[in-house]
């Protein structure tokens, strides 16, 4: 029997009403003959007012307890959520991230899942049962338990779903699709059809907000098809797959932008490889995740390097350059007045120009450019923070967005 | 190194400035040189407010996941206090009932803990950690979340203690102590400054309400003594230990009451002994707690039988019967306005009258009596339940329990 794990996120079961309707959908769904499994997310605003309360407790509160936390908000929803199935008439069992084999690193608050031991859910799954997996959370080798960070329910769905072999991962939230840029920003944006693995890794990483890129990152890798579509409508939605080239008839697919960075130079540090390792080696070990990276001046023996943070991570990555060995020498700026807005397109690789006139675009409406990055299939820009949406919209009339596949 | 445990209930960590007072009183008795472990309940109205959130969704949710809902109670506070102990410099570690090793069987909200396997506490103990373990709560052998009941963290306190081979258990409680009769019914009601084990389960299982009898069980088959003393005074409360026969100087302890009780009777049921067995068996199988049993007649073909359980078993032990063989035909009789009274001292046994003396009291103020029961240590009254406080008064007045040990 074909096997459909579906993910609901928090804003899906935020209130009782919202429950019941889930469980109707999980049921309509076992009756066109899946074996449903579904991952669900923390109700509503649970998390944030788990980490206002652990904020009342302490300023600097333990990763470790954070997470012991923030993993009651899922288990709320797994019970609460069985118990509306279970009042339908359906067969239901909720698991936690531990119970459903869901092993990851010890990395708390941001733990990657190793591994799904998908024996548990399978077992239930033959006794007829939906399965619920609380998302967001697992469990380390010892037992403790980890989250995943934000978003981490969706990356808990598509590892469930290559661990099972499903046929298929819907993702439910609270929009229709991907399209083409932020429907908020620009009005003529266009919902997608079809999207990519690599595009909608890009257009996710870059803060079209719909889907963790971990998620589609694990999705690419184990094939699993992914559908992204509205908890409130059956109408479909987004369908996320390997696309052959054949199939493209465009070069770009979307405008993707992220307001949340903030840039960081250090200027005239020796331009050797090592201080680079040592720069990256120990933001990473801080759990620092860098974007963009620019080096400029190799050839002289100081260099000017660029890269951005998230806003939230700025302060750490700050205290740890001023920690190593000479950063207190560095000259360090930071800018956090900025964003970063990029078009994606997997068509890109076969099609000269597309970042000229990406830069044509944004030097006709006047906006200065940072920072340049590019990859086989996104040009980003680093632009003023207050010009984050002109760049948007600028770049989404150029290449024709709103006209579709 | 002495170990000591500390059980907190919900009303001691229901808000944050509450945990911190908890932080503080852990961290000072680290200092005062033991290694310590804490048990804590959920904060406040946590349960009731998930148990309300249960109910908004489905009447009779699956016990399975009605304790997948309510264990997240304890997690929260778990976290919470670990975050206020480290924030205090104090090395701390949470861990879930499952982390603690607190295993159970699988009568799901009223589970028994069958073995605490102590490995991890332990370790984390040599470590240097204060260890805090959620109370109420442990894991059957599949893994599956269980919760043993309201007031079950003072079992898992006692487990623990017994399996750590503690020195002390100490329960921490909004009362001082445990009292001759309950304070809100006996204006001169006494502070015990000790109690037998057998003493203290009745007067726990007869509504005192301070420890739950599990916890009293388990405390005088491992010999811990246990500490039941103010979260809110530095000053002792009553100590739960062995006393020895020498030791007593007086016959009856202390007054106890429920009126959480409901009476059943079976009028003219045959009187034979397979016929119990049924109903007695067939209320266990639902889990029906009963308590007082009696039964009148046994030499006629007929025989009436009544007994006690409390109000919330009510309609399941009548849909009980009224399901077995012959079941329909009996005359169930069902009066739920009754309490139950009882004295309680370990002296009695040496002490023929009591039970006369009782009777005597009640009589003068002409408190009906309905059923009797009695045990070594205890006389249980059933009486109606309007004059279920006069019961208290007058047999606090005629054993003196006002002048005290």
């Amino acid at each position: 029997m074909a096997i459909i794990v579906q993910k609901y996120g928090g804003s899906s079961v935020a209130d009782t009403d919202k429950v019941m309707a889930v469980a109707r959908r999980v049921v309509d769904t076992v009756m066109e003959g899946y074996q449903v499994v579904v991952v669900v997310s923390a109700q509503g605003d649970t998390t944030d007012s788990l980490i206002q309360q652990a904020r009342a407790i302490s300023e600097r509160p333990p990763k470790r307890e954070m997470d012991m936390l923030l993993a009651t908000g899922e288990q709320v929803s797994i019970a609460l959520l069985a118990m509306a199935i279970d009042s339908l008439g359906q067969p239901v069992i909720s698991l936690t991230g531990a119970q459903g084999g869901i092993m990851t690193d010890t990395q708390h608050m941001k733990a990657r899942i190793r591994e799904v031991d998908g024996a548990r859910i399978s077992a239930e799954l033959r006794k007829g049962q939906v399965v619920i997996v609380a998302g967001f959370q697992g469990m380390t080798s010892t037992h403790d338990i980890t989250t995943l960070g934000r978003g981490g329910s969706d990356t808990t769905a598509v590892a469930v779903a290559a661990a099972l072999r499903a046929d298929m991962c819907e993702i439910f939230t609270d929009v229709d699709g991907v399209y083409s840029a932020d429907p908020r920003l620009v009005f003529d944006a266009r919902r997608l059809n079809q999207v990519d693995y690599g595009e909608m890794l890009e257009l996710a990483s870059l803060g079209a907000m719909i889907l963790q890129p971990r998620a589609v990152e694990v999705a690419a890798v184990y094939g699993v098809p992914i559908h992204v579509r509205s908890s409130f409508s059956r109408k479909p939605g987004t369908m996320i797959r390997e696309v052959n080239a054949v199939e493209r008839e465009i070069s770009v697919t979307g405008v993707a932008s992220d307001a949340n960075c903030a840039k960081i130079t250090l200027a005239g540090i020796p331009s050797n490889v090592n201080v680079l390792h040592n720069v990256f080696s120990a933001l990473a070990s801080e759990g620092v995740n860098v974007d963009m990276i620019v080096q400029a001046g190799t050839a002289s023996p100081t260099a000017d390097l660029t890269f951005t943070v998230t806003r939230e991570d700025r302060q750490t990555a700050l205290d740890t350059i001023a920690g190593l060995e000479g950063g207190q020498d560095w000259d360090v700026i930071c800018d956090d007045d900025v964003a970063k807005v990029s078009i994606v397109g997997a068509g890109m690789m076969t099609n000269p120009g597309v970042a000229a006139k990406m830069f044509e675009a944004l030097s006709a409406e006047e906006i200065p450019v940072f920072v340049v990055s590019t990859s086989e299939i996104k040009v980003s820009c680093l632009v003023p923070r207050s010009r984050h949406q002109d760049a948007v919209r600028v770049c989404h009339k150029k290449f024709e967005l709103h006209a579709g596949k």
